[in-house]
């Protein structure tokens, strides 16, 4: 993977952050602090989707790509339609 | 706080999730894979937000309002509107 | 309404590009130039959505909030939610 | 362009739909009504773009993947990358 690295930081983030969360729920912090630690978790897990989906195409999809096998290349452009729509909700 | 449970729920499923994703992204599984449970858990976040909002409404907020402090309102509003913003992008 | 023109404005815009990705559609334009259109025009209907809450909250809403009507109340704190949803989505 | 009827019957209705708004603001109506319709043009903006990219991989992008040309490929999918970021925000 190209940029396992810096997406396995952001997990741990998020990971590490959750429990921060889960505290301050605990602890009957105000709502609006939690709402805003909450958005900042979901904007780390979707530059981890950007840097996925960069990886998917520079290795996985580019490899079937570069092969003849048709059906192979039609799912991998079936996989991406699916993942974009499930993002889109 | 109103549906406490419920978030704490969600939120402890994020945090034991993520550290199903890390373990697939060292373990090298298939980034559509990993992308799809990513995904997942953006989910679950997006759904604490919504109760996180309905809680914050319906307790601080609304005990904002009852009261006469004309000031206390305004920052009220201007709060929902930031998080608002923040979940726009 | 608070900032009715500037959501006019941006309304307006959004009606004319409309009608610019239309005809690109027509002429057979390159599809990543059309998408690219397509999402400036979401983020314009963005920024009016933001507006437009900013606008409810300091008008219709706070208003509601000043009355004693208890029923009245809850039915303003349902229907942000029920945007907030909307947009989640 | 595969699924292009389709595209212009929903950016039509954006088209149409966008009028109605600019018509519902200048007659002060409801702002939370306002509100609903505009997330509904937002809905089928989003699903413009679903639609763009599902024609744009079955097409240019398959095109160019069957080149033998690198440099080409790999604006393609930097192309994909931008306009999932762009989404994204």
């Amino acid at each position: 993977m190209i940029n396992q690295k810096d997406i396995l930081i952001n997990l741990k983030k998020v990971h590490g952050h959750t429990l921060k969360i889960i505290k301050m729920l605990e602890d009957e912090k105000y709502c609006v602090d939690i709402m805003q630690q909450n958005l900042a978790v979901i904007g780390l897990l979707k530059s981890v989707h950007q840097k996925l989906m960069e990886n998917h195409l520079n290795t996985c999809f580019k490899k079937a790509f570069e092969s003849k096998n048709e059906k192979k290349k039609q799912e991998m452009i079936d996989e991406i339609l699916k993942v974009t729509k499930l993002f889109n909700k």
